[in-house]
């Protein structure tokens, strides 16, 4: 096949992981015979300093146009640290989930036996962990009206608002999901407070007569977020609107060992996103110590989501693994011996490429 | 002294470990020489059941005329299960946080040597966690105007507010705790997305000039969410929003191995209230398996910040202490040989009445 990918690479140490999945990408089309075409964009706080804008419109063109989205990240402590900052990074992250419609965030949390030790949690409770979270990504607190100052400056307001049909889209997904799964379905959410979150326990109880076969339980976000440590084996398929989403898949994160390994797919009605969950961590960037295992495995979903290539998917699967087995990863989860941010894009190309690697039927 | 103590014993298991924290500060008076008067009103289900109201006007008013209050837990599955209840208990607990300017929720999480088993982190990373969180308790989505549906039922909205005078009064007092203690202070907020937290940053920012020896730091509340579990010993003062607070304090909680044994104390101008943080757990309601530790250390926190009684505190402690020693302790630490609610409660006062326990300077 032939696809265009749009590269938003960003800040931080957003170019150089991204260069590692282009790198795993172009590995697979030459294996198996596809042809991936790479253009770049502006994005986030680049953007900001080159032509004033985080996302710039010839950058959501360059995206329309595309068959699929490869994302670093963005964020600049420039811009963190200076709370009158008039534009910042993230604007051009919520634009431009919002105006590309992608309003479906799927985090995975998956665990690699080879991983667990770096987890802060006891092996017991992480063996065999596999959940997905479907974050609503382009609604509620994030893009709620009004939001601001009151005019002497002296208040400050936020505004949620979710409805039917846009909490609906997102359990469709996580309903269907669930259905191809273990068929257990949780929704997060603080009904006992919110009236946003009673509308998504509402709709959830009068869509779940059409998944019969899904379990259907509810949590509250307080709870969720302890459940998530105390019991992550539980979970199959959570899904939950934007902020409790953010919180608690980062906090998810921490299962697996290394926030630095997980992917993320952004996904609407024609166009799709991936983008590891790891944010600019500007500390680290240009040293070539980040993880780029994110950024791989998204493109690996990109493989599955967007084209569909599973074969080619698993194959990228197999590389991750085999770079975990052999011990080619960075200092997050290999503090001894640990190896650069390219040599474990260049172990996986090279495994991609010259492995005995044949996928199950 | 003499006390007046106003006993809102709730749901679920809310009785039964109140019953506990009312023997321990009995064994105190008598050790001590105090008098402690307990008057009890209704709250939460049980108030709706009895009068229709989760906090009744009679309730409001034993409130305000006691010197401090003793509270269970409110909450019941009847009301969380039925999306349209018109009255439910929590909101009982939302209106009297209101109504009795309580706007200061602190929670402490500390460390018990013997039960850190029970954790679900690893020893190495929670030996020795000692911080305590600020969470604002009056403020935020919580209480923002307008909340509900629109009129054709497809749309629901929450508003959240804060008025630099609502975040001041918080921060003062958690500059001032950081102070006492190590000298750090986070600030976790979500500055890149929020009005309201851009609002807490700059409050933070310009009164940190009055607290030139507090080390200020800022975390966005999905990293708070992360190092809450990968490095807890980091953080020596918390404050945050309502929201905010209510997940990361029920997160924390699992570092030290049971919601079951953290209190929680919400300070207002002139009143104050103690509640252990777990909930009202329905299912262990009525049993004698609830874990009182919550609520008993709760009613330590009573005797040292509205009394000012630091060795009867100290004394409780000690007691406490014993008992996690001696494995008195119920099923959520001990699964092997537990004992019960009320046999917690009778080794903790019998030993204030019968030790030999002397407090340091
Ligand atoms: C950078 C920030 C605005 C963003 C979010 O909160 O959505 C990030 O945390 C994420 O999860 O992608
Ligand atoms: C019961 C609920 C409304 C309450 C809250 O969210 O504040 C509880 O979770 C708490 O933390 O005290």
């Amino acid at each position: 096949m032939n696809a265009n990918i749009a590269v938003l690479e960003g800040d931080g140490i957003g170019p150089e992981v991204t260069a590692q999945s282009i790198k795993v990408l172009q590995a697979i089309g030459k294996r198996f015979g596809h042809q991936f075409m790479f253009v770049n964009g502006l994005v986030g706080a680049a953007a900001i300093r080159q032509v004033s804008d985080p996302f710039p419109e010839a950058t959501e063109t360059l995206c329309r146009r595309s068959d699929a989205i490869l994302f670093g990240a963005v964020g600049d402590p420039e811009f963190d640290s200076n709370p009158k900052a008039k534009i910042r990074p993230e604007q051009g992250l919520l634009r431009m989930r919002q105006v590309l419609g992608l309003y479906n965030n799927i985090r995975p949390i998956m665990t690699f036996s080879e991983i667990l030790e770096a987890s802060p949690l006891k092996r017991e409770r992480i063996e065999g962990v596999d959940f997905i979270v479907v974050r609503e990504l382009t609604g509620g607190i994030y893009f709620g009206k009004p939001q601001g100052r009151s005019e002497n400056g002296e208040l400050a307001f936020d505004s949620c608002a979710y409805s039917k049909y846009e909490i609906a889209r997102s359990l469709i997904y996580a309903f269907t999901l669930a259905q191809k799964r273990q068929k257990r379905l949780t929704v997060v959410d603080k009904a006992n407070v919110l009236a946003t979150s009673r509308l998504w326990r509402e709709v959830a109880h009068d869509m779940s007569k059409n998944y019969a076969e899904v379990e259907l339980s509810f949590l509250f976000v307080d709870n969720a977020a302890m459940q998530l440590i105390l019991n992550p084996k539980q979970f199959d398929v959570i899904v939950t609107e934007n902020m409790f989403g953010d919180i608690l898949t980062d906090e998810a994160s921490v299962i697996t060992g290394s926030l630095g390994i997980l992917p993320s797919a952004s996904i609407g009605d024609s166009l799709a996103l991936y983008e590891p969950i790891h944010g600019s961590y500007p500390q680290a960037s240009g040293k070539n110590i980040a993880n780029p295992l994110g950024s791989i495995l998204s493109a690996e979903m990109m493989l599955s989501y967007s084209f569909n290539l599973m074969k080619e998917a698993a194959c990228v699967r197999a590389g991750v693994q085999a770079s975990l087995k052999a011990g080619k990863t960075t200092a997050d989860i290999n503090a001894s011996k640990p190896v650069g941010t390219s040599e474990v894009g260049d172990f996986i190309s090279n495994y991609i490429l010259n492995s005995l690697f044949t996928p199950g039927p």
